[in-house]
């Protein structure tokens, strides 16, 4: 649960405690779930700032929730048996009853299931219709992406390598610099620790950028503008940086003008309907190789704030994903105290 | 001239100084002008800060240059005869010598000879192009427009209002916005001089807005962002609060994904080869009285730099314009020392 609002808009892991509590029984249209992974996800900072509009807030004193991935093992929906494998927006925890209707059911064999926090799900689903569909990259295009490491990233990069665009990365720390390069094949990737980032920066984009993938905010892009072509595409998947409510500020605003620049902001709700297309599409590649995913499992619910720490430290590569029962441990009292099944 | 540049962004009128120079001859292919008008830019500002790449920059010691209106006194190019009335980019003065392939035609018939420097002018095509082609607004609509009493601003409102739209204007100081409301038709206008400006704001969109004209920058589009409807759309024509380098911060910059917001930023360059087409619609609109234009007339080459100043503080509505011959006084010595023409 989260304890407190952060005081100055910072993640620290004292804002987050694990409590015990019972396990509720379904009702008629819901289904028990037991959560096997669920995601910290960027948009979570500013639930817990109180901020947002697109998503429901988080109350100090009650649980978190977001994204998880589980097994039914009791249903009171006729679509639902026990055993199948489900998406859906759920409090962390080991357990929990969901409205049967917004479970998303998924194909294990189509990808791990922990992949479908990432490439396979919504992190994916925001990559594929920002990249192709907003930003839409022609063959010869150099695309810029910040947050290269993240989930959105690295989907955004291997789809526009798909499209024949010169890829350039941008995250933090060397080691995530070569992972991308080396085994998720992006063209370059500068690390914006560097003491020259920007030098890097721009001598690895020597034709310039025509379309720029932002999920950071304005301390990622406010460099890049320096480096747009005219008519560049700004595609804003997310501001990290300004989720705890640190303004955003541009020295270079006026690039904007000179290039004639389009910034498109959207959020992944404009894609859900899409979402079997997207499955489709993206299962295919992730199929053939063509887009791989590298994430970050934190072993255990009790490291749900330490991936939430991450997510604004830039540490680890890809979704933070907690997996509930630690690797190597038995689920906790598992099945024990779950409710009696009403027959 | 430009004695030299503002040491801190800041335009002040001992940035400038009127000398006296011999009048150039034009030779083949050139027409010497007498300049009758000529409008104080903003995009000047960041020529003069030597800023900007879509112009060329101002250097100190060397005359201003900006569009200028008048007659042809002398011409070596058959297509210019003694009497025509051209638009050109000239050096501020009296007198100018220029390439007879940079003019522009005009027709007094159409609009008063100062009007092709605001309405029927670079100002009119920035506003046809960025309203009507970028923006697109929609009857029903609810459009936004900064600097509403400025050029850009004033055709903005007018040709949304055409298009079915309400239209509220943000101007600074109660007279601008009465002008606006009561000669221009725009449906409100709130002063960004008001100490409750947000809220009045607010309660002038109560249907949010969804076309946001902007002309000023950060300090206007980022209360306007708290008003935003889903899928709005900004049109970027010119920020310029940042045109002296003062960086460009947003504190709702969040509202950006949360509306899901689209943002061109664009040159009027990109309309230039739709002049014929911007003449005849907008020549329409103002000779049937739809669309009117207010602007500020210095009276002498020797306030010119008073209307660059007027530019930053937001004094006087509409384009700043400089009429070189100052109303009531005889051209100094016209005529007098002109080149001998050659014949």
């Amino acid at each position: 649960m989260l304890v407190r609002r952060p005081a100055d808009g910072h993640v620290t892991k004292d804002l987050f405690r694990v409590e015990k509590a019972p396990i509720a029984a379904p009702a008629p249209g819901e289904v028990l779930l037991r959560i096997e992974y669920f995601s910290a996800d960027p948009y979570l900072i500013r639930q817990l700032n109180g901020l947002g509009n697109y998503v429901p807030k988080l109350s100090p004193g009650a649980p978190m929730f977001s994204r998880t991935l589980g097994t039914v093992v009791r249903s009171k929906d006729p679509a639902w048996k026990s055993g199948d494998k489900a998406l859906a927006v759920a409090d962390w925890g080991e357990y929990c009853v969901v409205d049967a209707r917004k479970l998303v059911r998924l194909d294990p064999v189509i990808a791990p299931l922990p992949s479908f926090l990432s490439v396979m799900g919504h992190s994916g689903l925001t990559a594929w219709g920002g990249l192709l569909d907003i930003g839409r990259p022609k063959a010869g295009e150099t695309v810029l992406v910040t947050s290269a490491g993240g989930p959105v990233g690295q989907a955004s990069g291997q789809m526009a390598k798909i499209k024949g665009c010169r890829v350039v990365g941008v995250a933090g720390g060397q080691a995530k610099c070569r992972t991308l390069v080396e085994e998720l094949g992006f063209d370059a990737c500068v690390d914006y620790r560097s003491a020259d980032f920007e030098k890097q920066l721009a001598a690895a984009v020597p034709n310039g950028i025509d379309l720029h993938c932002e999920s950071i905010g304005a301390p990622m892009l406010d460099p890049a503008l320096l480096c747009m072509n005219r008519h560049a595409r700004i595609v804003l998947f997310g501001i990290i940086a300004n989720y705890d409510n640190t303004p955003f500020v541009l020295k270079n605003a006026n690039r904007l003008l000179d290039c004639s620049v389009t910034l498109r902001a959207f959020s992944v709700s404009e894609y859900l309907s899409r979402w079997s297309e997207f499955q489709a599409e993206m299962g295919g590649w992730v199929r053939a190789g063509k887009v791989k995913s590298r994430d970050t499992i934190h072993e255990g619910l009790d490291r749900a704030a330490e991936a939430m720490v991450a997510l604004t430290t830039g540490e680890g590569i890809g979704k933070q994903i907690i997996r509930v029962e630690a690797a190597g441990t038995a689920m906790k009292q598992a099945g024990a105290d779950l409710p009696c099944q009403e027959q």
